[in-house]
């Protein structure tokens, strides 16, 4: 049976939960007290030494970094989201990197600073908030071209970066980005948020947070 | 033949030149004037959407982001460097991609901010450079540790993780960063420099930058 370390809040974390769901997946889901320490205890550094979701077990092989996750997962499954092919995978690559990079990068900054930080009575770095902003304003419409172009992200074919990009753009209403600006990426995302693997996962981003008050 | 778009300034396109050159590859090597705009021309937008370096163009076929580009090249030749084996490539893929997010996150704050802004005449943000070191005192114990426990970041042979970690460590002098402090990794990146891979790329960090003045 895997081991998933994961928060539902992370958009890492949550890209994994996406990926072993639709891969069919079976594993059992462990939180990890992140705001207690207990990312920082001895037993949970032996799996990722910075502390950090999400985290694979699986029998003893351990492994962090979601998008490495992610595609050990897929080889392992020998599935067609990541398939061998070299130029298709080169593809996949490009824009799994370009996403965790650049969208991930300014999502992080604003959802950090609107919405963790004021909750969990960290300081607020404005500057910090309008650099991921301006991250987002550069870097969404690139992505929103490219599914302009490609039914998918990378290329007419479903990948593990369309699931990847999901993750990172999940949280655009929480931060407060009409999303209808990118009309692309709005269609491609309602398409995927209405599938079994999304909902297993839960109904929208924010879904966690709210119910804990 | 293959043409590799770098700027030796930067660590993420010094990384894919360390690699072609790991692996005994032909290129040509273009620079692109990022400070006069020349990425954001339609010509070059259209081998890279973000008008970004590096970017490959192999043929008919072009790919953008580091990490993509370094991987398409191993997996072209076949090489050693980015084993088939689904364990050993997934723990290379974690160790490339902790070191893509957290160090070159922490390195690319300090080193914009410190060097790049001042020279190039933009606002210097400090509190992001502060937290850039802030990341590094974080992350860098954690690839030194590794670097205790294996000889190289992925294992005891050598792969396509050192060579990126080489890249984004590479300026700790320019940024007076004491690499010192962390004796597995001052130890294991003075090994690689001396290499023909490396000085066939540069002497060292920032020689292409002072000899602009």
């Amino acid at each position: 049976m895997l081991t998933i370390y994961a928060l539902t809040m992370s958009p890492p974390a949550l890209k994994v939960l996406y990926v072993a769901n639709a891969l069919g997946l079976e594993y059992e889901q462990k939180g990890v007290k992140l705001a207690e320490g207990e990312g920082q205890s001895e037993q949970y550094k032996r799996i990722h030494p910075a502390g950090k979701v999400p985290a694979l077990v699986d029998g003893d092989f351990t492994l962090f970094e979601s998008n490495a996750i992610i595609k050990y997962l897929a080889r392992k499954a020998d599935s067609a989201l990541y398939p061998d092919d070299l130029k298709k995978q080169a593809i996949i690559d490009q824009w799994v990197d370009f996403v965790s990079q650049h969208i991930h990068n300014g999502i992080s900054r604003v959802l950090w600073n609107k919405m963790m930080a004021p909750k969990f009575g960290f300081d607020v770095d404005e500057n910090s908030m309008k650099c991921g902003y301006e991250f987002l304003e550069k870097y969404l419409p690139i992505v929103d071209a490219q599914l302009g172009k490609t039914k998918y992200l990378a290329g007419d074919e479903i990948s593990i970066a369309d699931y990847i990009l999901l993750a990172h753009v999940d949280p655009l209403e929480a931060i407060e980005i009409d999303v209808n600006k990118y009309p692309n990426l709005a269609r491609w995302r309602e398409a995927l948020r209405t599938q079994d693997f999304y909902q297993r996962v839960h109904k929208f981003y924010g879904e966690a947070l709210m119910a804990k008050g």
